[in-house]
């Protein structure tokens, strides 16, 4: 288990009136700033540990870059909270928020989140998949499984991507549900597997717009979260053909959006 | 329960095999665009409801504003989705930034998130608490008894703050466990009641560093999560004298910092 994402502090535990004090191993939680050429796109507080991945996921996902090509080099940047991506393409400061498509929807500027998310996708359309209810039955233990550290601090999300065979093709946590999906989705990116037909996104939270979001800009066909999905996140999985699960665990999971065989 | 927070779907609910096909309670997600004076300072995936609190309470505690009297009017601005705060103080553009804290940490300009919150709160000094044992575990339970759209949707976070014998001041809901703290701070902001001595501010959500800082600005001496705290949380409430406790829950709890009688 990775050092850096984990760190031992001291703790008093009461339980029914006994006390005991020993060390607890939690979550390290620090801030990040990603610069894209000299820019500074994001700050983001995210557990230490694939950086680059999450560089790389973040400027992908939020519409900044289309491939890994676009990539000329990543770095660590005179400290290990900055990153610097350099880029072949220019940024485009229209999308230099945080939340580009959240922003695109407040009225003002009269496009709807929805349309944001069309515009930057570029129009692609999800290839429907055919999910078997058996593979998605596995997948919130294939997680639980490989995901060491939560096991370890109970603090960290996990974001995986399966085929739908239900095989693992890789696996990020992290302390905000945002950055563990653009670790798994920019790691995969980075070794030019995007876009990812087949594939599904199982995630140990709650599915928010962003999320879906995020999904639909890597090409991945479904989401599934252990938690309860939002409006916007059912509304925005429709629009696209996105098959999206909730609350998958015990045995059971509910179909928001799409079909399962 | 306030329909505006809730919104019913069709879902199709797979159980060891049985499917049953209904309508389901979701969170509402919609994005709210925060306008101090006419500038634009941060847009967040929000459930809608007590939007003049969150607005309040995130100029707050992001420190743009120090008390009721700074603001002259909030509004709903063209759109349901948009609250602009008319303030009788200029916006200090230094502060523009949604991560006005994390962003002084990463090491660039030499100042660290603690140092950054200190200057921020003005380096008033947390009164410490006495709390009793009695009181932290009655906690999660009084929260989830007043949470009602989290039992409907379980996609809401609830943040509730309490005075340290355990009666409730005031509580608040959202999607986003920031937005709800900043709603539940910003409450009673608004009321003129901060800084807060004496009260204990409970989250159903795990606590991060961003969660204490909210905490620390509005003079609340003790946080208590569910879920566990990041190590960044810890330090800052080490720091700053305040009583932060984790998985409060079950009839246990752990304590980080600070004592519990």
């Amino acid at each position: 288990m990775p050092e850096e994402r984990i760190a031992s502090v001291a703790v008093t535990r009461i339980a029914r009136g006994s006390v005991t004090r020993n060390d607890d191993a939690l979550a390290v939680e620090e801030p990040l700033e990603i610069r894209a050429n000299d820019k500074n796109i994001s700050v983001t507080m995210r557990t230490p540990g694939d950086d680059y991945d999450l560089a790389a996921g973040f400027l992908f996902t939020e519409g900044l870059i289309r491939s890994a090509a676009d990539i000329e080099s990543i770095r660590h940047w005179g400290s290990p909270n900055v990153v610097r991506v350099a880029l072949k393409v220019p940024v485009d400061a229209s999308k230099l928020d945080r939340h580009f498509y959240t922003t695109s929807s407040c009225g003002v500027c009269g496009k709807s989140s929805i349309d944001a998310v069309r515009i930057v996708s570029g129009g692609q359309a999800i290839l429907p998949v055919r999910l078997s209810q058996e593979v998605v039955h596995r997948l919130p233990g294939l997680l639980q499984q490989q995901q060491m550290s939560f096991q370890a601090t109970g603090g960290l999300h996990g974001a995986a991507i399966f085929t739908i065979s239900g095989d693992l093709l890789r696996i990020r946590e992290d302390i905000g549900r945002h950055n563990a999906v653009d670790k798994v989705i920019g790691s995969l990116f980075r070794d030019g597997a995007t876009p990812l037909p087949d594939t599904i996104l199982m995630v140990s939270s709650r599915a928010s717009f962003e999320l879906v979001q995020k999904a639909i800009v890597a090409g991945i066909p479904a989401l599934a979260s252990v938690g309860a999905p939002s409006t916007l996140a059912v509304h925005l999985a429709r629009e696209f053909g996105l098959t999206l699960l909730g609350f998958v665990r015990d045995g059971r999971f509910n179909i928001y959006a799409g079909d399962v065989a």
